[in-house]
C-alpha cells in the first residue's frame, strides 16, 4: 500500500469563499476537527495578511497534523531574508510553510512584471530560506496547467528549481479551475515523466467546471501522492476539491481502497458527516442536502420504486452504507411517496399502522394538501408525526390557545437611548382551566429578543400540569422562508427545539403572518415534547 | 463535427429531489425554458404514476425538443399490449418514450423475482411495442455499470436486445451513482467495442461521489453521443449530472468545442444563468452561490491578490468570460478585501473615491465591525452603499423614525373564526414635520400579512414630499437567518425590493428582535430608492 497525504486548506483557501469569515476561535475548533478526522497538513491561513490569521497562529492548537502557514514567494528586488511579507509567514513558527509562486510566463510578465529567470530565482531563494530555517517547505505552483500548456519546459523548470532547493512537496495548482480531468491526468503523468517524483507531487483543484474531485482523482491515478482540498468544498469562486467527498471515495472505492492508505481511520470516517454539518453550523450555512456521502439527501430514497426495493435490501439502491460515514438512510415524506414509504416513516417514529389501514391514504392526501399550502414535512418530522397522529385519532392536544397578542415597540427611553420592547399575552385553556400569561422578552443582558421569544416565554410561563415537562426545552434554531411565490406568497417558519435529554426536533408553521407561523410551530414543538415524554393528559 | 444530443430529465428524475414537487404549470414553464436553451429531448415525467405528471402531458407545450414520456418495461406475466402501466405511458401521446429496465442479474432476481431470459423478453417486447406504435424508443439500462461488473455478457445482451427490437437509443445508467469516471470510460468503450454504436448510446449519471459531470464527460470521450442530465443537477439523492454545468463545458472547452456540436446556440448559452436562477425561484431554493458557471460566486474574486490582478486583466483568474453564460464578475466586499476591491465596488455603484482617500480605510473597518455584529454585505449591496455614503459624508438621510409600535393579535372574530390582525404605528420626522401614520396589514383578500407588512404600509402611507417616489416600490423577498450562534445569536433579515423601473436591490438589518431587524432593512430599502432616483432632500 502506498501512502497518500491529505492537505487541508479549509482555513486558508476555504476562507476565500464568498460570505465566509472565520474568527480565530472558529479556526481553532475547525483545526481540532480536522485533526480528529486524520488529515496530514492543516493550512491555517496567511500570517500577516489579516489580523484573524495572525491571531489564529498565536493560539493554534497542538495537533498531530502538521500545522502549515501559507504565503507567497519573496518579491523581486529584495532578498528572502529581507522580505517582510515572507518574514511574517515565518514568524508564525509553524513546522511547515507553503509558498505560492508563478509558473506561467504570462503571469510572470503580466502580474509580477519581472523576467522569467528572476522568477526562478525568487522560487529558489524562498524555498532555500525556508529550509535553512528548518521548516518543511511546500511550493504551490500557481496556474500550473495553463502554464504547462503555454510553455511546458518553463513550468517544469519551476518545479525542479523548488525541488532542488529542498521543497518536500511541489503542488500542481489549477488556480482558475478550468482544466478538465483528462488533461490534468495527462499533464501530471508528463510531470512525473519529467523527473518530479510522484511522492513529492501534490494536486490542488477548483470546481469551476464541476470537476474538482475528478481532476484530483485523475492526478492521483497519474501518481501524485498529496491532495489538497477543503471541508465541504469551500473555497474561492466555485470552491476547492472537497475532502469531504474525496476521503470516503479514497477509503471505500477501488482502485484506491486496496492500493493507497491515508491517515484517516474508520472512526475518523464515521465522524465525517458530523464534521461537515458542524462546519456549516459554524458558518451559519444551510448544509447542502445533495452533498455526496454526507448530505441529508445522500441516502434519501424518494422514488416509490427505489424506496420499496431499499426496504427489501439497501444494496439495491445504495453504493455504500450510510453508517460508514456517520450518515443515515431516510425515506422522505412527500406527495410522491407511496404508502410503503409512509408506513416505514411512521414506524421509525414509533407509530405502527397496519398495511391496509385507510388512514394511510388520508394522511398522504393531507400531506399533499398541506404541502400545496406551503408546509414542508421533509424537514419537520415532528410536525409530520403530529399530523399523522391527528389523522389516526391518537393525538392528545393537551391544551388549546384561546388568543394571543404580541407587541413590539421601538422608542427612546428616559435616558434618550433607542430601545425596543416586546411583550406577549397568551390565553391558554387546559380542560376547564383558563390561564392568562404575559411576558416580555428581555434577556439577562437587557436585550430585547423579539415577539416570537416573548410568545415562547408567555406560553412557557404557565402550562399548568405540563409545566415541569417543558422546563428543559429550548429553541435552537429558527428558519424563515417566503414560499409559494408571487401573489400567493406565505411565510414558512421551521423551528428546531432541543431538551435536556439530548433530543432535537423540528416543527413547521405556515401563515401570511410571520408571528402566526412561528406561533404554530411553537405550539407543535411543545405538543411533540409532551408526547415524546409520554405525559398523561390532564 | 459530430452531433451530441442533450436529453433533459429535470421534470422526471429532477422531481425525485428531496423537497421538490413541481406543479403541472411549473413543468410547462420549465419545458419552455429547456426548449429555449436548445436541448433535444425533454423527459416530462411518468404518465400514470402521479396526477401532476398526467396533467402535464395533457397540457404539454409545443416544443422543438422531442417531448418524451418515461415508464418501465412491461411486467412479467402479461403482454406489452395488456400492461396497464405501459399503456398509461403510451397514452400520453408523446413522439418519444423512454423505458427503464433491468440489466443487472442481481436486480432481475432480487427486485423482479424473474429469470434472466424472461427479463430479456420483457425488454424486447416492450421496445417492439413502442416501435409498432410509431414511437421513438429509448431504453434506460438501469444499474448498467454494476451489472456489467457482475456479468458483462448479460448486461451487453440486454442492450443488443433493445437495439435489435428497434430502440433509437440505449442509455447506460449508473443508477446508484457509485461508479468512478475511469471505470465509466472503460465500460463505455467496451460496450461500443461490443457492437453498440456510439451514436445510439447514451449516458445517465448520478452525483453520489461528486463525479456525475466527470463520468458523463468520460462516456462522451469514449464515444457515447447522448447525455442525460438535469438543470442545476437536481435529482434523486445527490442529484443527476448537471446540464447547467455540462453545456458550457461542452460548448466552450476543448476537445469538445471543436469536435462536437449540440442544439444549443450562443444565445441559448447566454440565457443559462437566468434559466438556472429562475428554476430555483420556482422551487423556492436559494441558488447555490458556488455553482460552476452560473453561481453568484462563480466569478467572485475575494482574495486580494486575485482581485487586483482581475482589475488589470480578467484572463488572469477566469477560465471563461462570465458574460458568455449570462453571469457577471463581482468583487465582493468583506473584511478580507483590500482597498482596491473596495474602490472597484464603490465605482460600480457610481461612487467615485480617490485612491488615497482615508475614508477607504474607515469604511473597511466599519464593514469588519458590522460583519462581526452579524451584518452581511456580500448579499446586501444597497445597505453597503448606504454605509459607504454615510462614512464619506454624502448620505442624505431624508427622514428619521422617532418611534414605532406594531401589534399582532390572534383571536376569534364575531363569527367565531380564528383571525389574526396586525397593526403598526410609525412616527416619522422630515425636517420640522412630524408625521404619525397607522396601518393594518390586511390585503385585498382579507388576509393578514403580518407585522413587517404593517410597518411597511405605515411607513409608505405618508412620507410627505418623498411619497410619490416610493409608490412604485414593493417588497420581493424576505430572508431571515439566526446568526452568530450560541448565546450571542442575532437575527439577520435581508429584504429584496423592486420598483416599476425594473431595479432590484437588497438591504440588511440585524437585531435580537426580528421585527426591529426587518424595520432597519425596510428603512435602508427606502433610502436607497430615494438616492437611486436622485430625489432632492426636502
Amino acid at each position: 500500500m502506498e501512502r497518500l497525504y491529505l492537505y487541508d486548506t479549509t482555513l486558508r483557501d476555504g476562507q476565500q469563499t464568498q460570505g465566509v469569515q472565520f474568527s480565530a476561535a472558529e479556526k481553532v475548533e475547525i483545526a481540532q476537527m480536522l485533526d480528529l478526522l486524520g488529515v496530514d497538513h492543516i493550512e491555517g491561513g496567511w500570517p500577516g495578511a489579516n489580523p484573524t490569521d495572525s491571531d489564529f497562529f498565536d493560539a493554534a492548537p497542538k495537533t498531530r497534523a502538521t500545522m502549515t502557514a501559507f504565503g507567497m514567494t519573496k518579491r523581486a528586488g529584495r532578498s528572502a531574508e529581507n522580505d517582510d511579507v515572507l518574514a511574517a509567514v515565518l514568524n508564525a513558527g509553524t513546522a511547515s510553510v507553503c509558498l505560492v509562486g508563478k509558473t506561467h510566463p504570462f503571469h510572470v510578465r503580466e502580474a509580477l512584471g519581472i523576467g522569467l529567470d528572476e522568477n526562478l530565482e525568487n522560487i529558489r531563494a524562498s524555498v532555500a530560506h525556508l529550509v535553512a530555517q528548518g521548516r518543511e517547505a511546500l511550493f504551490d505552483a500557481e496556474h500550473f496547467f495553463d502554464g504547462y500548456a503555454d510553455d511546458p519546459d518553463y513550468a517544469l523548470e519551476c518545479l525542479h528549481v523548488a525541488i532542488d532547493a529542498g521543497a518536500r512537496w511541489v503542488v500542481l495548482c489549477d488556480t482558475n479551475g478550468g482544466t478538465l480531468p483528462g488533461r490534468v491526468g495527462e499533464i501530471t503523468r508528463a510531470v512525473i515523466a519529467g523527473g518530479i517524483p510522484g511522492d513529492r507531487l501534490g494536486i490542488h483543484c477548483h470546481d469551476d467546471t464541476g470537476n474538482a474531485v475528478a481532476c484530483t482523482l485523475a492526478a492521483v491515478d497519474a501518481g501524485a501522492r498529496q491532495i489538497q482540498g477543503t471541508l465541504n468544498g469551500l473555497g474561492e469562486r466555485c470552491g476547492n476539491a472537497s475532502l469531504t467527498t474525496l476521503i470516503p471515495t479514497l477509503l471505500l472505492k477501488e482502485p484506491y481502497r486496496s492500493t493507497l492508505q491515508t491517515g484517516v481511520s474508520p472512526e475518523g470516517l464515521a465522524g465525517l458527516t458530523r464534521i461537515s454539518r458542524r462546519l456549516d453550523e459554524i458558518l451559519n450555512r444551510v448544509p447542502l442536502r445533495a452533498a455526496p456521502y454526507v448530505g441529508a439527501s445522500a441516502f434519501a430514497h424518494k422514488a416509490g420504486l427505489h424506496a420499496s426495493a431499499i426496504l427489501k435490501n439497501p444494496a439495491t439502491y445504495e453504493h455504500v452504507e450510510p453508517a460508514i460515514i456517520g450518515n443515515e438512510r431516510i425515506i422522505p415524506m412527500s406527495n410522491q411517496a407511496g404508502q410503503s414509504n409512509l408506513r416505514a416513516r411512521l414506524a421509525g417514529a414509533g407509530i405502527e399502522v397496519g398495511r391496509d389501514d385507510p388512514a394511510l391514504a388520508r394522511i398522504l392526501d393531507l400531506v399533499k394538501v398541506r404541502e400545496d399550502q406551503g408546509y414542508a414535512y421533509d424537514g419537520a418530522q415532528a410536525s409530520f408525526e403530529l399530523l399523522a397522529r391527528a389523522e389516526l385519532g391518537t393525538l392528545e392536544p393537551y391544551f388549546s390557545v384561546e388568543r394571543y397578542r404580541t407587541t413590539v415597540e421601538r422608542r427612546k427611553n428616559a435616558l434618550g437611548q433607542r430601545i425596543s420592547v416586546s411583550e406577549a399575552v397568551v390565553v391558554v385553556r387546559i380542560g376547564d382551566q383558563r390561564m392568562l400569561s404575559v411576558s416580555e422578552s428581555m434577556d439577562e443582558e437587557g436585550q430585547d429578543r423579539g415577539p416570537v421569544n416573548a410568545l415562547w416565554r408567555a406560553l412557557g410561563k404557565d402550562l399548568g400540569p405540563y409545566q415541569t415537562h417543558i422546563e428543559d426545552m429550548h429553541l435552537v434554531d429558527f428558519r424563515v422562508r417566503i414560499t409559494g411565490g408571487g401573489t400567493d406568497a406565505v411565510t414558512r417558519v421551521i423551528i428546531d427545539s432541543a431538551d435536556g435529554q439530548g433530543h432535537r426536533w423540528s416543527t413547521v408553521g405556515v401563515s401570511h403572518n410571520i408571528v402566526d407561523a412561528s406561533f404554530e410551530a411553537l405550539v407543535d414543538a411543545i405538543r411533540w415534547k409532551l408526547i415524546r415524554d409520554r405525559v398523561a393528559p390532564a
